[in-house]
């Protein structure tokens, strides 16, 4: 196991697992456009995504290796990865930002009958302008465009051993910073102030970047969960929630804890056990060939036997390259959990109207069933004085 | 002024600027999709679109104010925006994730003889499922979707008094890391200590959050910056550079420093004088009314003259709400530059094949020319001892 990186090996089997997949789908070739399925193929990691000046493009052929088509500012890292093929352009280049040579490279592998996938389904994006992808599909007719999500999500979702490894390092960044959440959070600090030394603490434990923050604090609970930091101060009977995706290698973490500044009232301690049982049964029951959907019920099931309330929208989710990946366990969603998968358990409680808990640990299913990525919580709330 | 987020003023008056741009194109409505497009509109400012899993929309009638149609999880964070239309749906939700709620939305404000403009250009992207928008193309036919990025980018590129504090604000979280430079990069720490520890100065000095650091450290100069850190040591003689996206209140800065560890050779030095003085040239002579190519142009002949290979591709670029923006200093970008855009200079040197030193400030255009919002770096290259 490599401390950063991959093997060139891994590639290839997730290279190998695609096209098996794209084979059983029809599709003569992929082409992949988003930071974290590039990643994923090749390995090239860079912050530079954040800028959206320039698309970047990979396709993956029926046989053989994949061909990168990018600008030429990352042909130097591109060349670090074990792609050997890669073709540039001097991006950013109004009137054609590589779509000439995209079209060029697509028609030389991909017959006038054949098929080009490409993920355009729930939780996918197509990132390059709407316009040029319109253009590609005119250069490039009469071959088709299909829809390759299942293509792409069925094979990412299954985790190797060396992904597991990954994201579990990356729970254990969290786990060290939520264990010195005493040097950060206390009653009169402001919720800026501590998100911010949230984050210095998650990069001094050895997140690489923090790409999420998120947070609340409120009376007995909270409500929102999305929303910046504000100016507003930690006070006695404030539950106080901290949710992180620190990324370490590439990899991200997704789990928060609660905490109560100086004591809790009933409802809190109550909601609080409500949620770390409720877990503790779905840790105990989940196997795979479960669906996303029975997860959900198993959570609703602990969580009214209890006398709770379940809230806070879908109760987890896949994890890996990106903070949330599919599948998500609400009631619609229906596919099969299998061995490999990396997920998030997140129920949540709503203690009175519009005022929260929300609860959240990282597993990979196993054979056996769940094995925790991160530490599990502690049993009851604790209490920051 | 306030110190966080803006009057609803200010969110009055980029409606207006859109709707006329919106009458000159014959545009009925706009359709937004992007993060920042959204943020831009409305004031909606979370990290959580770091999650792929839910759309968000926000559309823009032709008079009137704004709707947002978004997953429900975000309708407490809108509802404190001054938008008072919000319209939710249960996200993610397989097989209609906001679709029929978005196609009604729009069908009641675009009669069927209108067109809906949707940013389909150059560094823009459309972030919803392609699939979902092949829906909503059929759902409302025979209105027609047309390419508006001209109506955005034109009415985004040019940054009220506020946005241009914003980013003053970002700039000098930048500015005071810089000056601690002393405290985290010397001679045998390791590039990855040394991005890290710049990150969490960043946080101490005012950033919510780091979107985006890069670097290279190399001897004499560096070759790729997009690349992430590694466990290599910093050497005597080596040239540093660091380069950073920090976010304060959903406004960036973009700006580099370079130094040399312990001391610099002379090509080096000679390098960091010729980007100096062709950025002194550029600050001198910059006017509303040159374009993008005309910048490049005086870059290349400043340093031309100056006996130095320009190098680094595009030589500066837009700045606000996202990291880079429109336009590009290219030779190809012909864009005209006016009196309240924000933008990076930043020109490349080639020293060797390469090997590369890249220098950057960050300017708002005035009426009389650019207006410096990055202090300026010294007058020659520091030297970390």
């Amino acid at each position: 196991m490599l401390e950063r990186g991959f093997l060139f090996e891994e590639f290839r089997t997730r290279i190998t697992r695609l096209q098996a997949a794209m084979a059983d789908a029809g599709e003569t070739a992929l082409l992949l456009t988003s930071q974290v399925d590039i990643f994923y193929t090749t390995g090239f990691l860079t912050r530079f995504w954040e800028s959206p000046a320039r698309p970047w493009f990979v396709i993956v052929p029926a046989q053989g290796d994949p061909i990168a088509v990018i600008p030429s500012i990352g042909a130097d890292l591109m060349s670090k990865t074990w792609l050997t093929d890669i073709r540039t352009w001097d991006a950013p280049f109004p009137g054609d930002d590589g779509v000439s040579l995209l079209s060029q490279t697509l028609a030389g592998i991909v017959p006038e009958t054949g098929t080009i996938g490409l993920p355009m389904g729930l939780e996918t994006h197509l990132r390059m302008p709407l316009a040029d992808y319109h253009q590609l599909t005119k250069n490039l007719a009469p071959r088709r465009f299909v829809d390759a999500t299942n293509t792409v999500q069925r094979t990412r979702e299954i985790k190797s051993e060396s992904e597991v490894a990954k994201i579990r390092a990356a729970c254990a960044v969290a786990d060290r910073t939520f264990a010195r959440i005493q040097d950060f959070a206390a009653e009169g600090r402001t919720h800026a102030e501590v998100f911010r030394d949230f984050q210095r603490t998650l990069l001094e434990e050895g997140a690489d970047w923090v790409s999420y923050t998120a947070g609340g604090a409120g009376p007995g609970g909270y409500g929102d969960v999305i929303s910046p930091a504000t100016d507003q101060r930690l006070t006695a009977g404030d539950i106080l929630m901290l949710d992180t995706g620190a990324v370490r290698d590439g990899y991200f973490c997704d789990f928060d804890r609660n905490y109560a500044i100086t004591h809790a009232d009933d409802a809190a301690k109550r909601a609080y056990e409500q949620l770390f049982h409720a877990t503790d049964h779905v840790l105990d029951t989940l196997k795979p060939g479960h669906t996303a959907s029975d997860v959900h019920a198993m959570f609703v099931d602990s969580l009214t036997k209890q006398g709770a309330t379940p809230g806070g929208g879908r109760l987890g989710h896949g994890l890996g390259i990106t903070l949330t990946e599919w599948p998500s366990f609400t009631p619609h969603d229906h596919t099969e959990l299998r061995a490999g998968m990396v997920l998030t358990l997140e129920p949540g409680v709503e203690i009175a109207p519009g005022l929260f808990q929300v609860h959240e640990e990282n597993i990979v299913l196993r054979d056996t069933g769940p094995e925790l990525l991160s530490s599990r919580a502690p049993a009851s709330l604790p209490i920051l004085r």
